[in-house]
């Protein structure tokens, strides 16, 4: 049939031929063969007309920057709906930007013992200490915030100030506040190590983990793919625990939420090492990484290197390192970031390649693929998803308006993708469904239906670390919520 | 060869498996086979070392808004390069937007006879006429320019911001300027009635037309296919020419100017009609096109509609009108615009395939044609060529930054592309070497050599309306050209 009609041409208008054309388009988009049930039809048929009126808006979400979009999003009611919908597994999540700063703020340096302390470039740093800490370099005297805000009359600005350190976000205009690809990545940084001093302390991790998988799993996300630094964790006296010890953690808080959550299925680790380290430190993670998959086979599901790969070492650098596990004949599964870049044609620009010389389990952000048509092929012939985060890459500046995304592209062929969310405390954003909703109406337009939705949470689950009879449970149990989810918006 | 490495994992680090990959990778995009001389290659070189000190600015002219970066560009290397570089054809220019706006300010608002008026929403009309034109609505009365200039001591503000309303370039910021797509088009349109009661004047419409040439001549152009309203042309008299003196009057300059520059090869008429016309009118339209296409073989290329396609009617809903020809089994080759728009899923998105279904001889913009991978293959497997005008849907905010255009993809597949430049006056650009150079250094970043230049040069003779024995002979002249360009900028 395709063959048949790649022809084109019609001599004289052929209505039929036509539609025949348009649906054998279509069918060809992700879910777009996917079959529905009645309700379901109803369902989409209310998902249409609302995006319809969406899509008329003269401040159309998707084409303004997430920050000025997100109050819009909020009173969408699509978002409203997709906030309901089972959305299956986020698998591009990073361990510390899972929990809304606010929490951060009003709970965490509320807590007894907080210091903190301003650095000479405007941003902050914290630590809990049964005793006044050592000073930090080129950061002022440690303030224990307790005495603070104790002298203040009311610690909403301090609590704001202490908030915009934390988060991308700001009511400002963005492309003022970060004119640039560099300026929005130093922020990044200067946030990252901002929050580190909070949810590096013991008791502070345990409750941001849990906190975590509260958020994403009151956002109806059922299974997480956590990218995890697993750094050492301090006590109030200073003595410190062993990567083990985090990963064990971990372990520890997924059972407990689990068992206290029967419709959450749980959650795994990729331990992550910054890119920015040398190739003998590079070996040493890769050992370790490889004794902790042995070691730890439920929580621990792979590896993967993390900062701007801009300015970072490429997987080629790191070869030697990066196929020991594969010399060796043991397991360590790969989900490498690749090409979350608008460099083309640097080594930087090869990650996407080498991600798949490496036998990367699925591709970080793959923003770059579609300039790749060789890695685009073998990522789909071998069904190596990649995982869109597209409010990361429009905070991060690689691409202004969602309609432009590449993985609109890529979803209209089916390639695998998952829709996840990255970092979405950094960026003012919770859980999936922000993401989700730009992915929607974003890529998809008036294309997209409720089987693309369907077919992104079925992705997300087929697409994950787990084994495949697990990804049988996870499915059934996500089906039910999913079938509870369409009655329930059932208005007929 | 290729499907033996598509699975792509290695075992252990390869790096020659690897470089045969990229190698492969890079011989899919356009002109990735070309096979270069020894000088070739010199002057790649040299491109490729330019092309490195571009990619690390930090203001890399691409990723900017063209109005800002067009000073950064004019003193690039690389442009000034591509200026002498032998381009071959321009196939998507507008009849009425190819000359410098300074050359209408200073050379045909300074003829005698020339009457301006300001419109109520702060634009101007001009006229030539003997003696005081009737007022036209919602205008300030006629003012005659030859008095107005007499009674400044310096025409110079006046003349600017005359200029100010023939075009959409500005100085400041354009993205205030101009904060909409409606916005832009807006002034886009204001901008065309302003310039029409200049260029329809018949002593102008001539040296209009043979200035257009002799700028994309100037350019290294040397042939051009024009889309061209074939409006009346007025006299001073007010009395008017139909269309066929029109085309004649096309005919006539474009055999003036060739035969007085032997390298250059010629020009051809796409007549154009606006997309807001009603049925009945487009019926007739058609009608006069093949009449004109069988009576003036030699100067007439074919048809096309113009005008916003988001805010115009489809192809689809003129398809009577349209499949005319065909029906009656009249040859008339089609040039639709398609596909530029941002509306995904609408009617008007259906432009792609619906031009193709018509048998369209190439696209013009194709800017959504990644989303359509349909239409997508009827293109390639048929060899429908996209003219892609990246400056124009930068301008038109389409896309922010170059590099995400989506011809930068079709590229690195080769998929059939020619570049061109839409209505270079309106955008503050001429010729074609500013359009060249965003998809050299945008598209293709350091990927792309002068095997892609080459190839994108020959495609625009290749994807041209000239018969193949004409082709051969434009090919011809470009080749002769093309190597004194590479012999002259040969160092060694
Ligand atoms: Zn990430
Ligand atoms: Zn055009």
């Amino acid at each position: 049939f395709v063959l048949c009609c790649l022809s084109g041409a019609m001599t004289v208008p052929d209505p039929r031929q036509r539609e025949a054309l348009m649906q054998l388009e279509a069918s060809m988009q992700t879910g777009g063969r996917m079959l529905l049930t009645d309700a379901e039809r109803r369902l989409d048929d209310l998902l249409f007309k609302m995006k319809q009126k969406e899509v008329m808006r003269p401040d159309f979400p998707p084409a303004m920057h997430f920050f000025k979009a997100r109050h819009l999003i909020r009173t969408s009611q699509i978002f409203q709906l997709l906030q309901q919908m089972p959305k299956g597994a986020a698998l591009h999540v990073h361990d510390f930007s899972m929990v809304d700063v606010e929490w951060l703020v009003k709970n965490v340096t509320y807590r007894p013992h907080c210091y903190m302390c301003y650095t000479d470039i405007a941003s902050v740093r914290f630590i809990f200490s049964s005793q006044l800490p050592k000073p930090l370099p080129r950061c002022s005297p440690w303030i224990l915030l307790e005495n603070l805000r104790a002298k203040l009359i009311n610690a909403t600005e301090l609590d704001n100030s202490i908030m915009g350190n934390l988060t991308l976000f700001t009511q400002q205009d963005p492309d003022t506040v970060y004119p640039s690809q560099d300026a929005v990545w130093d922020k990044f940084e200067q946030a990252f190590l901002a929050v580190w001093g909070l949810v590096t302390y013991a008791p502070v991790f345990r409750d941001y983990y849990y906190q975590g998988l509260t958020e994403f799993y009151m956002d109806n996300v059922m299974y997480l793919e956590v990218r995890a630094l697993l750094p050492e964790i301090y006590e109030l006296d200073g003595s410190t625990h062993d990567r083990t010890w985090t990963l064990k953690t971990y372990q520890d808080v997924t059972r407990q939420f689990t068992a206290e959550h029967p419709d959450f299925f749980g959650a795994r680790i990729i331990f992550t090492v910054h890119r920015g380290i040398n190739i003998s430190m590079m070996t040493a993670v890769v050992e370790e990484a490889m004794k902790l998959h042995r070691d730890f086979p439920d929580i621990m599901a792979g590896f993967d290197l993390v900062g701007r790969e801009d300015k970072g070492r490429s997987l080629w650098y790191f070869r030697d390192a990066l196929f020991l596990p594969s010399e060796r004949g043991v397991t360590l599964p790969f989900f490498f970031h690749a090409g979350e870049t608008d460099l083309e044609g640097t080594e930087v620009d090869q990650n996407l390649l080498d991600a798949l010389l490496l036998n990367t389990s699925r591709i970080g952000h793959g923003f770059a693929l579609l300039r790749h048509p060789l890695a685009r092929s073998i990522s789909k012939k071998n069904e190596v998803a990649v995982e869109v985060c597209p409010i990361s890459n429009q905070v991060l500046k690689l691409v202004k308006d969602i309609r432009n995304h590449p993985a609109a592209v890529l979803m209209s062929e089916n390639h695998p993708v998952v829709i996840s969310s990255d970092d979405p405390a950094l960026f003012g954003a919770s859980g999936l469904s922000y993401d989700f909703y730009e992915a929607f109406v974003g890529f998809g337009g008036l294309g997209f239906h409720i089987g693309s939705l369907k077919a992104l949470a079925r992705n997300s689950i087929r697409y994950s670390s787990l084994a495949p009879n697990q990804q049988e449970k996870v499915l059934a149990l996500w089906q039910r919520s999913w079938d509870k989810f369409v009655s329930e918006n059932d208005l007929f």
